[in-house]
């Protein structure tokens, strides 16, 4: 599958600007975005006006729109980076690519740019294999294959519900690594696609990813806001919290979540030793998801994705509420979206 | 950690023969193989002398030391590709590494050749992560880390207890997939190193493997023998089966299993097409191995690896039991296994 053959009327290309300068941005990747249609979502926290060159397919949302969608109300649950799930919201297409406005396309080992965007496509399009580990990475992939003894039975796969993309350069650390290992670069392109099997837990960056919004939209939720979040990523676990979201259900749903190709090169921003001065709390947040999750089981009744979230929401009031409020807010957020799921896009 | 880092008193290198001349295989690994201890297994099948080249720290074992140390009667578990079990009953070491006797070094993507051995050990003294999916890959690596949101609490890994390499040219297909692109070779150089999650189940191949075999030596079992099992890898089983066997125990104890690096080149061996024309139960047997490795729990009883086999054979023996008489004959020779392990490593 090339660039030519994907159905760009199919894919809404997300992003959330928390610079209002977007020129260098947008114009790195004009050559992979062009043809497909922008959502470009300002956190609406931001002041000054949005910069954007001219040439791309673009609708803007801006806080004043927020408002007017959601209510003025619950516009700031989609504050900072969570402002990119105002465009999951209003999106009426099947996939969703979203990529942070600090990234510029990698480079491959040969040296050619890499199209992202088509490359999250073929990993939504192309199945998915959670329930067996195959040593080949992903056995669609030109020239690959399923490994001797592969059950045969399980080699058409499930959907693909999402595909997780990595990055170059500056790679998704947390403030207390970067602050480590101030010189550390990520240097090292691995050319591989592979579905993260079920049941194992992963933390999903939001920086460089695509989903398949018909599939799993509703999953995609805007919820655990820490106390002191950022404008810089390692300031933040909203994306964290909402990828342990999406693999639980995707899990429980049958479908699928890759990771690896496509890269894009992240740039610099914001200064990790400022943040350790802060009280991160990110860290606690961490320690008590991972047993809950775990231990996890959604009910059986649970078939939508909607419902899904509904539950996991009764859950993390009730075994997580009493740890720290912020799971609480989750929670009363994860029920809100889906309130807002269902209104924006029934109404539409 | 550098190949002189390495203790190579702690490591056997194990090659089963299945062909006699040995000089091209040997003298193409001598480089790495060097100051190593070698164990060379004969298939006791095979007629012909072994012929290995000078130059080497070689113990060959045939038939009759076989049948001295296990019996006359066990002697027929280490036929064919079984033969390397021999030798891991037999050796004293920590770390054991095995590589076919139809690979040679590969070479990486800047033509250097693979020094697997040390790969492998590396693999095998580093931690393992099956708890938590690191996106970064091996966040042991040089170069690498964690990546934003993996829980502090679980990045001390756990003891790792295998390493599976991988192929380059000749994949570890199966006779179908191989006979059905006959012209696929396996060009894909993925530089990386992960740890399998827990839970997952995949198809562990003997082609290219480590393991400690302190921490999970009896685990690697000969059990598995499939009605007209061959002397190509395509027309058996054994390596798979006990791979699952090893995985599900790993899981249980708590210990990692790692894929990735160090490839090998895999020389053509065989004609799948040809294999094609036998009946082969590999399939069938698969189908009914998955679902019964995924519901399989084996008793917190068992703490010891020599427990978990028993466990594991009196369940293969009860739920599959009835199914063919390949799976009792597993079972029979996994509680036999056990045994010789106790019985020479206690006598040692």
């Amino acid at each position: 599958m090339s660039s030519a053959e994907i159905n760009k009327n199919e894919v809404d290309i997300v992003i959330g600007a928390l610079n209002a300068d977007l020129t260098q941005f947008l114009t790195s990747w004009k050559s992979f975005f062009s043809g497909f249609h922008l959502i470009v979502v300002k956190d609406p926290e931001l002041k000054e006006e949005l910069n954007i060159p001219e040439g791309f397919d673009v609708d803007v949302y801006s806080k004043t729109d927020m408002e007017k969608v959601v209510g003025a109300s619950n516009a700031t649950m989609f504050s900072g980076y969570s402002c990119r799930y105002f465009g999951y919201l209003v999106s009426k297409k099947k996939y969703i690519v979203s990529i942070d406005d600090d990234c510029v396309p990698a480079k491959d080992p040969k040296g050619f740019l890499v199209d992202a965007v088509t490359q999250h496509v073929i990993n939504l399009e192309n199945p998915a294999t959670p329930l067996f580990f195959n040593t080949l990475y992903d056995p669609y992939c030109e020239g690959a294959d399923f490994v001797r003894g592969y059950p045969f039975s399980l080699r058409s796969g499930v959907p693909c519900a999402a595909s997780c993309g990595l990055w170059l350069n500056l790679a998704d650390l947390d403030a207390p690594t970067q602050a480590l290992k101030t010189e550390q670069r990520n240097t090292a392109y691995v050319d591989a696609v592979m579905t993260v099997p079920a049941k194992a837990m992963l933390p999903i960056s939001g920086i460089n990813i695509a989903f398949n919004r018909e599939l799993v939209g509703p999953a995609l939720v805007p919820a655990l806001r820490i106390a002191g979040e950022g404008k810089v990523r390692w300031e933040t676990l909203e994306d964290v919290w909402c990828g342990m979201c999406l693999k639980h259900i995707s899990d429980h749903l049958g479908y699928g979540v890759k990771t690896g190709l496509p890269y894009v090169w992240r740039n610099e921003r914001g200064d990790a030793v400022e943040s350790l001065r802060k009280k991160w709390e990110g860290m606690k947040l961490m320690e008590k998801s991972v047993p809950f999750f775990e231990s996890l089981k959604l009910p059986e009744t649970a078939l939508k994705v909607e419902d899904c979230v509904i539950e996991l929401a009764k859950a993390v009031r009730e075994q997580l509420g009493s740890d720290d409020p912020a799971f609480t807010q989750a929670a009363d957020a994860m029920v809100k979206w889906i309130q807002l799921w269902n209104s924006v896009n029934s109404s539409g």
